[in-house]
């Protein structure tokens, strides 16, 4: 069975297994303050081009997300997202066990508008007692989003501004950054967003390494304590050059950009087979996800090779899956998904 | 330098290096369902002579405690622990993070005793009004302690029972399991710790593995629902099948207990060089960490080859300080401290 | 200023302030166990047609209901609500802040339907990897509901029905209970309610008492170390005294009841004058709270005397505004927002 | 029976019972936003001699507690209390409740030093990985404490000058306040209380209120949003008018301190009586709480009178007991327990 079904199927990059094979007996000191470490930061710095920003390395997303919120938000505020943002459905709850709502606000595309975000602080502002109510204080998106849609930059700036105006914190979850960056319909790059970011991650677990998330803090405020906030939520490493050796081989030679590509590459051939057989999709995505829907039957032929992920019921007829591909995925792999399809 | 600090400055044992690139661009299922997670499940489960346990695997120990004591308390309950247990003192609020009191009792050496337990117990229970009081909802300890100290099975047979009768889950912190099972004092075996524990864990981050610690729960009310604590707290890895191939081969052919055993050996040598030198020792450990007690002028002279940790200032002109071994330990790095001990 | 705009306008029914006033210099023992408590346990659980019942007395709702859910729910689970509970909008995330996700249903009229509980806990028993989402741990209802309308005794049986058959307890806020037993469309009974909720709470606040609401628990899960929960969320009053008078009291006589039905009458004049008058409403309430839709012109002449509250522009040239009536409404000021109605 | 076992036996002051009964059916807004309120912050304000605190009313002390702890810490951050402190022993872990730890630091007396508080401050900022702990973020101390004893103004200018040095917000529960300033051996005033601590609290429950604590703020940092702190932790009363109208006649004439000074009066004529009969005391206080040491013998004969708080077992023959006064302390039950004293 061929495995599309998510972007964490394999293991790691091999370069990054060889690394840390080469380094495996060396030994160095613990929880992230290794030379391993500080190697990523600096190659992280310079693939933002700013030299100021603190740079943190993470196991997780969940672990992530919950450290960044957690750490930010004043008790009684809550975080903006939208409503099929990663933290309010498939967190199991880890934001609110910090205690913090999520300000949950509908999308159809899993995008926010600044429109929306400011309408969200205005309709708080001009509420009448509004401690009553949970104030929101930082603003949460996804690029790409869960949904494998993404941000122009010009997008990106006005929520930006937006979140200047109010004071919220933008917050953006890159578990995926790298397809998000690499889609054809982007034209955001690591610099800019981390100038209209306070906070985001770049994603490894799901774009070339074993595991990882790195944190980019320019916001100053920020920036204070933040380790202490990272071990309270059982986050810090003990071996912390594990997330060193691994992120400074993702940002050694452009590895990172070089093997989302890849899988950008992979899936926008998929999507061209889809569109070719007059296959339509649940929702118009330009990076790694793809979301065809199918009728009964194409599914149970394509499921006897592959498996995709069932994401929603569209009738009785017909059902959207995801289809994911990776830094990991055999060209070979889609060759044959593609002859499929077109033979469906 | 060489570095006798703590017990994960290298990497992980070559094996699991060697499984892990071996399995490398496999493509499994995620969030530990995977079949070398449930190959690891079954070889503990024959470890521990027990085949109906639930065994789980995180990635650290503070999330490991945290999840575990989360999941056990009621909302108004405590955990009761010895004064310096780690989730005491140096887990940054964790535990209290989760909404809990951490219950901390006095202890020379580590450990708690049945007596202290039940005084505890006692002590609440005849309160006037107890409901203005943390109830004491669960006990942790810690095999071996965090000073290197180990329960005999006897001891911890009495604590057992005490623990039963108060209705009290025992939780043994296992970060160092190994260590504890293989010091030439430990009568206790991993089946017996089993039968006598709720829930426990087995530690890999300290004893061979990249990271990792595999949750062993008998109690069966523990075992409902456990998954949702872990992805909760931050600790369901994407790609679990990292945790299962680690516990997979440490507990093949015995590889575990081995490992251990190395390290026990080189500190017993340590131990004796030591002894024999006529150096003191802050507390008496028959595990992998040892506290001996330095003039500061033998520390001067030894810290220009070796790091070890400052544990704590013993007066103006002498330091106790931890050195650790571990399953990485080279027996020639030992052998020169021997050497420049008996040279002091 | 005559104000409508809430039902906690005034202080307390004469004859609570008369019995603190007589008993104010006799010495009790404190927390809510002393004679008066003990009087007003007694009077509710006749009240109730029920002798097993545990009956608690707490301060103010957001707390009853912080403390109620706290003290049920399982660390990784949330509280099914309808979007518009008291919980989800106004209590400034204080259940979010124990750790819990309010699981927020869309509903037009303020009430849950059994049909949409049973959809919820199905769509998360069917997901696949349900442990990545909260699992839904208990329901909350409002009678009546922060809109004013009301559950018929068949929609809260099989309401109950379907809770019981998914082991959700089920929690209904009373903050107004006696205005929602006292509606004209109201079949619901405290005895009937009783075998229906696992616990609910009768509103003193609201209803005739300076302060308090009295918690019943009939679930015999949830009763195990309630007090516990109460003093941990700062919910016991030193001298709970204050609260066993005033619920002594209120259950003396059919107090509560009565003084209910006179809010309800007061607010059913006002409705029909309303309607009269070709008013319409927002929200069809047949309680204590009425929804109407008056013209900008209509609510600038009323508000010259009247305080509502606003609630929702409905128009550019429209707002719909709460009025409320209590145990303390006086008749001749109804009769003058009636005469001001019907010149409008 | 007469009860000298609390401070809170007796209802309220007549003057406030009074007050409430004349002000009852008008008709006010809620949540602490009447005039009745606005009236006692500013007497408050004059007591306090400084215009720019902001001062807000709660209804119970672990509730202010709480509320102002966890609206002043960052999420990893601790308070130091005395090992004694209410907050450390006596309510049910309400400050983990909001995730942070408690750090206790052993006290004789009930009462924290300022070389203590710069020890752990000191301790902390020297430890290697300071973010393995929690970090201290405030200070609470009970004026008087828990076992009635109180700081002079110089200790607690040096307390404040430590707590200035490390950036520590000081915090003073003063639930017996009144008591406390009242005691013979005090020279602290309401001004320099307000100088020199950060935030404190005005205990009105055990000093002639119904119930209610008046918060005072003078850290301009402390005061933004405190509003929704006190919501979101179930302490905002919805007819907020009950604590203003209280607090306001507690602040008219004097009648604060006025009535405290009479309680102090009579604990100072028990406390005579006692040493006068050779009785020693466990505890030195000055203050309305006082802790004689009774034999066996002695405590049962003067049981079959008075109510008193067990307090501790000192030895086979002996236990010390509390025996509290209150402005609510009748002149004649003292003359009658000064003669059974004597009468020993």
């Amino acid at each position: 069975m061929i495995q599309f079904q998510c972007d964490y199927n394999e293991g790691a990059h091999p370069q990054i297994l060889q690394r840390l094979a080469e380094t495996n007996m060396e030994q160095t000191i613990g929880y992230g303050e290794d030379k391993y470490c500080e190697e990523a930061r600096e190659l992280i710095r310079k693939a933002c081009d700013d030299s100021k920003i603190d740079v943190h390395f993470l196991v997780g997303g969940t672990q992530t997300n919950t450290t960044v919120i957690a750490h930010t938000l004043r008790p009684y505020q809550g975080v903006i997202s939208a409503k099929s943002g990663h933290i309010n459905v498939h967190e199991t709850g880890a934001i609110e066990a910090t205690g913090h709502k999520v300000l949950a606000i509908d999308s159809a595309d899993g995008k926010l508008s600044a429109e929306q975000i400011e309408e969200a602080m205005l309709a708080h502002q001009n509420e009448d007692g509004p401690e009553h109510m949970v104030q929101p204080g930082m603003v949460y998106i996804s690029m790409p989003t869960e949904v494998g849609t993404i941000y122009t930059s010009d997008e990106l700036r006005v929520i930006s501004q937006v979140c200047n105006k109010y004071d919220l914190p933008l917050f953006v979850d890159g578990a995926r950054l790298g397809y998000g960056l690499c889609s054809p319909q982007s034209d955001l790059t690591l610099p800019l967003l981390t100038q209209l970011a306070d906070v985001f991650y770049i994603g490894g677990t799901k774009v070339g390494a074993l595991f990882g998330e790195a944190v980019v803090i320019r916001n100053e405020r920020m920036k204070r304590d933040f380790r202490y906030s990272i071990k309270r939520h059982g986050g810090m490493l003990a071996k912390g050059r594990l997330l060193g050796i691994q992120f400074a081989t993702l940002f050694t030679d452009g590895m990172y950009m070089h093997i989302a590509q890849h899988a950008i590459d992979q899936a926008m051939r998929i999507r061209s087979a889809l569109h070719g057989k007059g296959i339509t999709f649940l929702i118009d995505s330009p990076t790694n996800q793809q979301f065809p829907i199918f009728s009964n039957y194409q599914l149970e032929l394509l499921s006897q090779k592959y498996l995709f992920s069932i994401w929603q019921k569209v009738d009785d007829s017909h059902t959207a899956v995801r289809i994911c591909t990776s830094w990991a995925t055999k060209t070979e792999n889609v060759d044959q998904l593609i002859k499929d399809i077109e033979e469906l």
